[in-house]
C-alpha cells in the first residue's frame, strides 16, 4: 500500500488563517510525514531486497545439489564429467544471461513473444527490476540447464553439452519465461489487457517454465541419442546402471530441497506486501504458506514412493524415495503459492504415481535417462500445471495476482475452466517450442557427430578420456607402507590422448 | 511496542474551535499517522516472517547434516538405511505435524498438558501463529527423530524405524513441547498465571525439549535392542566400529553448525522487538549475542575434547572433536539467549567432559549408541537444562521472557535456587515421559519381534538386504577396459529376496 | 538517513496562541513522530542485523566448503589431518577472536595500528557494534586461517598447526584488518581525518586483508617445508599428486560460491541505508550490485580457465575450473562493491591468467601448495587490488564511502592514480608484515623441528600415524557375508603410537 502524501498547502488551508503560522506550522508536520514516508520506501526495498537476495542464494545451492544428485546418480567413471557440466551451467548460465538471456526474459516494454531491453544489464537497476531480482533470474535459469544435463549425462561430447548448455539457458528458456513472466507475455497473468481466455497462466515458480522445459530438452537429447551401451540386454531387458554413491544422491536431493525454499516462496520476489494493511495476513503469510504447500507436497510424494516401490519392487528405496520427492516438488512448483495445504498433499501424491508410471514407460519404449529427469521435471511438471488448473483456490488467486478481481481459478474449487484451457495451452506450446529448438539443435548435433561419445570412450568412461583422469583415489603408492598395496588411481600423468573435441 | 492510536477527535478538541478546520485538519493528520502506523505493522510482519522463514530453513539444513554424519558414522554397508530414515524423518515428519504434532503442540488456548487446536492447520494463519512459525516447529520436531534414529542404527528393522519415528514426531515429541513452549504448558516460562515455582522452565531452544526427549528415546532403542555384533568380543571388551567415512562426519558436523544458527538465535520467532524503543540494544542485539554464545560454546567443547581425548587415546581426533563440539551445542541451546558470552565457554567445557565421561560409562555398561546421540544429546543436553539454572543472567531472562519482572534466574549470578528446582523437574518429567511412551513403544516392538533384524541381516548389511543393494560402486565392469578389473558392486538386479518387512 | 526530530514546542509556538490548545496539539503529533521515529530506529536495526547475521551465516558455510575442497584435494590418507585443521580454525579463532582478536582488530578509539578495546567481547554493544558484527568478523578471520592450511597440507606437524593458526587468527590477520577496515587504521578509507594519499584503501571485502594475507602466509610456510615426498622427480619434473576426491572438490566449491555471497555483498554490514531518500536506488541496490559482479568475475575466470587449460593440457578439467572460479571470487573480492558488472567480467579474465601463470611459476621453482593457495589467493587477490585501482567507479565509490565528496577512484575511470598509489602500498605492507610474522614464525618452528613430519610419516600418511586411522571404510570384515572379502580400514584399535606430538 502506498502511503498518502502530504501536502503542506491544504493543510495549511484547513489550520486556516486563525492559526498564527499555518503555513509554517504545516509545513512542519509536512515535513516530517514525507521523512516518515521516504524512510518507509527506503525500509520496504531494503526488507524486499533482503529476501530476494536471500531467495536468490538458496536457488543457487540447488546448482549444488544438483550437481551432487547428477554425480552420485551416475556411474564413477562420468562423475567428473556431470560436475562439470553443473559448474558450467552457472558459469556460462552468468555470462549469457547477463549478456542477452535476462535481456529476452525481462526486457520491457516489449512485445508478447521476447523482450528487448537490458542487454548486458544497462539500465538496471530501474524502478521494476534491481540487481537482486536479476540474480534471483539467473539462479532460476541456470536451473533449467541442470535439469537437461541430467537425461544426456553418461555418453555426451563435452562440446555438444557446451553449446546445447548456452542456447538453452541465453535464448530457449528466457523466452519461455517472456511468455508466462514478464508483465509482457502474451500468456502472463500480469498482462492485464490481454490476458489469455481471461485469466493468464499461473505458474508461479515454474512447472512448466523450468521444470517441463528442462525435462522436454533433456527427452529430446535422451531420445536422439540413444540409451547407453548396457543399459538394456539384447534382448531388451533393462539393467540397472547403478549411480556410484547414494550418499551423494541423498546430498544432493537435501540440498535441493533447502534450496527449493528459495525457489518456490522466493518467487514471491517481495515479501513486504500487505493484502490489507494493518492486518496480521499478508504476502509474508502467503509466502510462509508457500513453504508449507511446497514441504507437504515434497513429503507426500516421498511417502507414496516409498511404500508404492516397496510393493513394485519388494525393497525400500532411498534414491528413489530422492527422486519421488523431487517430483513432488516439480509438481507443486506451478501452484504453491495459491492452493491450500491439502491440496498440496494430493499434489504430492499424484506426482509419485506419474512419476512411478513415466519410468515404467521410459523401461517399456526403452528411453534411457540416467537421471529421470525427463521423467521426473518433465512428467510431473506438467501434472503440477493441470493440478493448479484444478485446485488454484480463488481467493489466493487474487491477492497474488491483483490488479483484477474474481480471478478464474481451479475447476475443483469452483473457478470454472478456463484456467485448466490456458495451462492446456501452456504445455502444448512449451512441448512445441521446446521441440523445435532443442529439438532441432540436439539433432542437428548428432548429424554433424558432435553429440555421442564413441563407444570405447563410453566403455572407458569420459573422465578417463577427456577430463584427465578418475576423480577418486582412495589410495596411493605410498598407502603400501603400513598397509597393503592396492592402485585403483588410473596412471594420472599419461591419459589417453584426446581423439575428438 | 506498540504505535500509540490517533483519534482524530481528540486532536479536533485540541487545535479548538478558532482553527478554520479543526476536524479537517486532525483527521488530515491523524488519516496520515494511521497509515504509517498500519505500514509500521506491515513492516513488522514482514521482518519478523523473513527471519522466521530463514531460520527454518536453516534448522532444516540440519537434518541433511544429520543425514550426513550418520551416514558417516555407520559403516557402509548400512548407510543407505540411515540416510533413508533421515529423509523420512523430515517426510513423515512433515504430514503428521501437520495433521497432529503442531496442534498438539501448540493449539490453544488448551489445557496444560497437550494442545487441541490446529489439527492440519485448521484456523492458520491468525494473530500469534502464521505458517512460518509451523514450518519452523516442524523443522524442530523432525531433529527429535533425527537424534533418535542415529542410537539404534545399524541393527533395526525398517518398519520398527517408521512406527517410532510417526510415535515421536507426531506425539511423544508434541507433548513436552507444549509443556515448556506453548503459553498453555504446565511448566512453560509464558504461563504467567500458573508459573512453576514461580518462574517455569526456561529451555530457549530444547537441550531439554529436544535433546533430551530425542537421547532419551535413543538410550531406549539401544538398550533394549543391546549392542551391534561385534562391539564388544567374548571377553567384554570393546572394539571399534568405525564409520565408513570421515569426511561425511566432518560435512555432517559443519552443516550441524550452520544450522544450529536457525535452531538457537531463530528460537526467538521474531527479531523487531524493541526492549526500549529507539535504543540500540533490542532483540536483535539478543539475537546475535545467542548466536555468539552459540558459536563459544561449541568452539570451547571442541577444544577441550581435541586435548582430552589426546591425553586419553594418544591421537587427535576428527571425529571425536566434531562429536565434541555438537555435545557443546546441544549443551548451550538451553540457556543460549540468556547467559553472557563468557559462561557459554564454561557451558562446553563441561560439555566435552560429560560427554567423554558419558561415552567412557557408555563402554563400561556394554552400551552400544553407534552415533552417541544418547550419551551426546541426552548428557549434555542434561547439562545444558542446569547449566542455565546456575548460569542464566537476570537482565538478560526479564528481556527474552516479559511479562514479569525481576524473574529468577542462574543460581550463580544471584539469582537463587527456584529456577534449578524447576529445571530439575524438567528432567526428571521429560526422562518420565519419554520412558513411558518411548520406552514401552520399543518394548512392544521388541516383543513381537519387530524390533532388532536377524543376525544374518545384520553381518550382510541392510542396504544389500533390504535396500536394494550397497551405497557405492566406485568400479564397474566396463572400467577394466582401461584399467584392472575390481568389482565392488553387489549384483543390484537380484537382491536377496526380503523375508520379512 | 536520520529522521528529524519532532519539537513540540516549536510547533506550538508555530500552532499560535489563538489554537485552543497549542501546547498540547504540539505534544499530541510529536508524541506519535517520537514514536514512530523511534519505531523506525527499531527496524532499521533489527532489518540491518538479519542481513549481517544472515551473511555472517554463509561465511561461516565457507568453512566447509574450504574443509571440503582440502579433503578433496589432498590424498585420502591425509583427509582427516586437514578436515581438523579446518574444524580447529573455527573453535580456536573463536575463542582466540573473542579474547583477542576483535579486540585488536576494531578496538575503537585507538591508535592508527592495533585497536584496544573490546576484549573478551567487554562494552559490546555499543552504538557501532553488535554481536552479530563481531560473529561476521569471527567468521572471517577463520577464512583466513583456512587459506594457510592449504598451502601447507600434507606434512605439516599438527602442533604447527596449532600454533600459527592460533597467532594467524588471534593477532597477524587482525592488525592486517584494523589498518584497512578500522575507522582508526592508517590506510583506511574511513579515517577520513587522515586519509593515505587522500583516498585511504579500498579493500571492500579483503582481497588484500584475507586472501593476500592467508595466501602469504601459506607461501612461507611452504617454502620453508619445501614440496611434498613424489611431488618433484630426481630430475626435478613436476608430478600430480592428485587429490582423492573430485566430487569434494566440486562440493567445497559451490558451498565457497554460496558463501562468497555473505562475504563480499555482506561486507556492506547493513542494508537499510538510502543514498537518497525515497529512491529505488540505495544501499540495498549496491547490495545487489555486489553480488552480481562476485558472480560474473567467478564466471568469467571459470570459463576462461576451462578453455585456457584446454588449451594448454589437452583436456576439460574439472577441478582446475574450479580453482579458476574461486581466483575470479579472490580478485573481485577488493572492488566488488565499486566497480561495474562488465569490469567484473575482465577481473575474472585476468584472474584466471594470472592464477594459471602463477601455478606454471610455481612448478618452474618446484613450489608445492596442495592446494594452489598461495598462488589463488596470493596471486588472484594481488591483482585483485590492482584491479581496484584501475575500475574502480567514482559514484560508487563515493556511495559506497561517504563522509568524502569526489573520492579518487579507479585510473582508468578518470579517478587518477592516487587509489593506484595507495594499493600498491597495500601489497607492500602486507607482504611485509605476514612475511615478517608468519614467516619468522614458520622458520622458528622448522627450526626447532616443529614443522614438517618425518618422512615415514608423510608416507604412511597422517590420519593413519597421528589421528588415529584412515578416513574411509567402505568394506568390512562382516562384508565377507554376501560378497568377498577386501579389507581396507587399518586396524584402528592398534594406531602406530605416537613418536612426537
Amino acid at each position: 500500500m502506498t502511503l498518502p502524501e502530504c501536502p503542506a498547502a491544504q493543510l495549511a488551508q484547513l489550520f486556516g488563517s486563525n492559526a498564527t503560522n499555518a503555513a509554517a506550522a504545516a509545513d512542519f508536520i509536512c515535513d516530517r510525514f514525507t521523512a516518515v514516508t521516504n524512510k518507509l520506501s527506503d525500509t520496504t526495498f531494503a526488507v524486499d531486497s533482503t529476501f530476494l537476495l536471500n531467495s536468490a542464494y538458496l536457488v543457487f545451492a540447488m546448482q549444488l545439489g544438483f550437481a551432487m544428485l547428477c554425480a552420485g546418480s551416475v556411474r564413477a567413471k562420468n562423475s567428473m564429467n556431470i560436475m562439470l557440466t553443473n559448474v558450467l551451467d552457472a558459469a556460462t548460465g552468468g555470462l549469457f544471461y547477463y549478456l542477452f538471456g535476462f535481456a529476452f526474459a525481462f526486457g520491457a516494454p516489449s512485445n508478447g513473444f521476447i523482450g528487448r531491453h537490458f542487454f548486458g544489464l544497462k539500465d538496471i537497476p530501474d524502478t521494476n527490476f534491481d540487481y537482486s531480482y536479476f540474480l534471483y533470474q539467473w539462479a532460476f535459469a541456470i536451473a533449467a540447464a541442470g535439469i537437461t544435463s541430467g537425461s544426456i549425462a553418461e555418453r555426451t561430447q563435452f562440446v555438444a553439452y557446451l553449446i546445447y548448455s548456452s542456447f538453452l539457458t541465453g535464448f530457449v528458456y528466457p523466452v519461455v519465461s517472456h511468455w508466462f513472466w514478464s508483465a509482457d507475455g502474451w500468456a502472463s497473468p500480469s498482462n492485464l489487457d490481454n490476458l489469455l481466455f481471461g485469466t493468464g497462466v499461473i505458474d508461479f515458480a515454474g512447472s512448466g517454465v523450468v521444470h517441463l522445459v528442462g525435462g522436454m530438452a533433456g527427452l529430446w537429447g535422451a531420445l536422439i541419442e540413444g540409451p547407453r551401451i548396457g543399459r538394456f540386454d539384447h534382448t531388451g531387458r533393462p539393467l540397472a546402471l547403478r549411480g556410484h554413491s547414494a550418499t551423494l544422491v541423498v546430498l544432493g536431493t537435501f540440498l535441493l530441497w533447502f534450496g527449493w525454499y528459495g525457489f518456490n516462496p522466493g518467487s514471491f520476489t517481495k515479501i513486504l506486501s500487505a493484502y490489507e494493511s494493518g492486518n496480521y495476513y499478508g504476502q509474508w503469510s502467503a509466502v510462509g504458506r508457500t513453504a508449507v504447500t511446497t514441504t507437504l507436497a515434497g513429503c507426500s510424494a516421498a511417502l507414496t514412493t516409498l511404500f508404492g516401490k516397496r510393493i513394485l519392487s519388494g525393497h525400500w528405496n532411498v534414491t528413489d524415495v530422492c527422486n519421488g520427492l523431487l517430483g513432488g516438488f516439480a509438481a507443486i512448483t506451478a501452484g504453491c503459492s495459491v492452493v491450500e495445504p491439502w491440496a498440496a498433499i494430493i499434489c504430492g501424491v499424484v506426482a509419485a504415481v506419474v512419476l512411478i508410471s513415466c519410468n515404467k514407460l521410459a523401461e517399456k519404449v526403452k528411453f534411457d535417462d540416467p537421471l529421470e529427469a525427463a521423467q521426473l521435471h518433465g512428467g510431473c511438471g506438467a501434472w503440477g500445471i493441470i493440478f493448479t488448473a484444478l485446485f488454484a483456490k480463488g481467493e489466493y488467486v487474487d491477492q497474488v495476482y491483483p490488479g483484477k478481481a474474481s480471478r478464474p481459478h481451479g475447476l475443483f474449487m469452483g473457478g470454472g475452466g478456463r484456467l485448466l484451457g490456458a495451462h492446456v495451452i501452456q504445455i502444448l506450446v512449451i512441448v512445441g517450442w521446446v521441440s523445435a529448438t532443442m529439438g532441432t539443435l540436439f539433432f542437428i548435433l548428432h548429424k554433424l557427430k558432435l553429440l555421442r561419445i564413441s563407444a570405447e570412450d563410453e566403455l572407458a568412461g569420459m573422465d578417463l578420456t577427456r577430463h584427465g583422469g578418475f576423480a577418486y583415489a582412495y589410495e596411493d603408492e605410498s598407502h603400501k607402507h603400513g598397509i597393503q598395496l592396492k592402485k585403483i588411481e588410473p596412471n594420472a600423468t599419461s591419459p589417453s590422448p584426446p581423439t575428438e573435441l
